[in-house]
């Protein structure tokens, strides 16, 4: 079995972002009170978002099932307060379940989290049980900047976020950690923001007790892990310098990469620095980069062709990146694709 | 001749710190007037504090010539307002030269630029003109976060930093995009802020036409590019999908990475997707990474080891790296070491 650990509903109807349009126009009259109101979308209708698209790739490509969340740049936790938040998220994860109830074979469920600016973290503990007790997802989405490119929260090591991560740690589900669209100019959101947020996350990690304190925790850190890899030296000898832990002893139990790297020589990079055991096959498929490699004739986002072609690791090692450490890292699943 | 683009004054004398914490201390007090003051360090001092570091390194390592700045997380822009700025980058400046005088052919200047948050990039060519005219130096490092971490300067492609670039075109010197300390607590300084900065810039200039605007304008981001070439096809499919041109072409005759990548995985990947006239050589010593791999018995920060061991391009190629592309971007190189 093939887990694609990172999806987002890219390909969502129109009508859920007519909602999103209606509902950031009724945050100008500020004595106007923020209603849920509703997301008018069939079944018919999402079941066409996804057919030329996700699943049509999934069967192109020879994956099985994704683990799939809302659109990440969508999150924008910045538009608005925690009411807007709120709204905005339940519809958005309702959609990922109705998605998941259509093709339970092919989609697992993430959910968003209905942070906002300044928000403490445990505003987030109701959508969060929401989601996997009632809808069955196996893990959430954690942004580290929910300002959207200011970075004004604590990081992710603070004592700030603990609640949160108290309450992952009771339900089994990990976090992948994924900032949104940038309000700040100087952050392309997919380019230079989500990259970013990869390679501060880590650091943060690397430089805090974090798990210590939760030795059972665990984190995603897509895009292959941001800078990360390409720098590992670095990374190691700030580790060794700074006398904490060297970067693959952090990661063990904790921390896991995707594969969300679109070219073979990062992808060979990856899988010789990083160990196989924390990393997790991911295409970010319909994302961030949509067309195909001329040099290739292939799409970029098809990770798993260049995982195929790997032959510095062997079978056991890319079964692990494909299947075992997702069951791993998001224990839930095991029931949700039973 | 091997000449590494990348060296900061790491090492300098106590004096010099000591004169920034009484330049810092003396602004609690609103109503003290800022006075430029003086560093008391002899040159026998200088010599001291490099002949058992960069030059050192230098002959163990086989290099010729250090394009050498002040300590970069030093530059604080963020500390003070633009009198404090333009004090400590003149003192810091005036010791370069110092080096450069009493080493010629070991080091040549590159300045650090008076920047403070809010003030107009044009305040930093006085400096400038300063620095190349008068003291010989060669290049500038360029901040593009003057704010320490929170990211309050225009992009690099805003009509805002024009006039710098003007004045940098007509002195034919290039800018090293380098970031100081970070002031937010997200952002470790070397393993999160400088790499996300690189990473930040390279996105910047892809998504607009500055080189149309300043066809002979030239950048070098240090740190590797920093997720830049790891990301190489993800740059690719976004200038793709934008429309946008393609990474290679953008960076063509403006954009330039060094090779401060610290373990040889990291530098083949460099040199297998980045054009090899693009790619300086550099080592950032004695900078952030200080330590000895136990893996390789080696400084991590060696990196022209790396180089020399690869063996996916040839003597012509590494000539390029080692010398020839640090000549054709830093031109005034030739005369500072005839």
């Amino acid at each position: 079995m093939i887990i694609d650990c990172h999806g987002h509903y890219t390909t969502a109807p129109r009508a859920l972002q007519a909602y999103r349009d209606a509902q950031v126009a009724g945050l100008e009259n500020p004595t106007h009170p923020q209603t849920k109101g509703v997301v008018a979308i069939t079944d018919d209708e999402i079941r066409e978002s996804l057919e030329n698209a996700q699943l049509k790739f999934q069967r192109e490509r020879g994956t099985d099932v994704t683990i799939f969340s809302p659109r990440a740049s969508a999150m924008a936790h910045h538009v608005g307060d925690r009411t807007t938040s709120l709204h905005w998220s339940q519809h958005c994860n309702d959609l990922i379940a109705r998605v998941c109830a259509l093709y339970p074979k092919n989609f697992v469920g993430v959910c968003q989290l209905p942070q906002s600016p300044g928000a403490p973290p445990d505003s987030c503990i109701g959508e969060l049980e929401r989601c996997v007790n009632e809808l069955g997802f196996i893990g959430c989405n954690l942004n580290p900047d929910p300002s959207g490119g200011h970075w004004t929260a604590p990081p992710l090591t603070d004592r700030w976020w603990y609640p949160l991560y108290e309450k992952m740690v009771e339900l089994d589900v990990p976090a992948m950690v994924h900032v949104s669209s940038s309000c700040n100019p100087n952050f392309h959101a997919t380019g230079a923001h989500y990259i970013n947020a990869d390679t501060t996350a880590f650091m943060q990690f690397l430089t805090a007790d974090l798990f210590v304190d939760f030795p059972t925790l665990r984190f995603v850190i897509p895009h292959g892990g941001g800078a990360v890899p390409y720098h590992w030296g670095r990374y190691r000898g700030l580790a060794q310098d700074m006398k904490r832990p060297p970067p693959g002893d952090l990661m063990r139990n904790n921390v896991f990469f995707d594969t969300c790297v679109y070219h073979r020589p990062g992808i060979e990079l990856l899988v010789s620095v990083v160990p196989s055991d924390n990393i997790l096959f991911g295409s970010e498929m319909v994302g961030a980069v949509r067309g195909i490699d001329a040099e290739t004739g292939q799409y970029f986002d098809d990770t798993k062709r260049y995982i195929d072609a790997l032959t510095s690791i062997g079978a056991a090692e890319k079964r692990k990146i494909f299947e075992g450490n997702a069951r791993k890292v998001y224990p839930r699943i095991a029931k949700a694709i039973a």
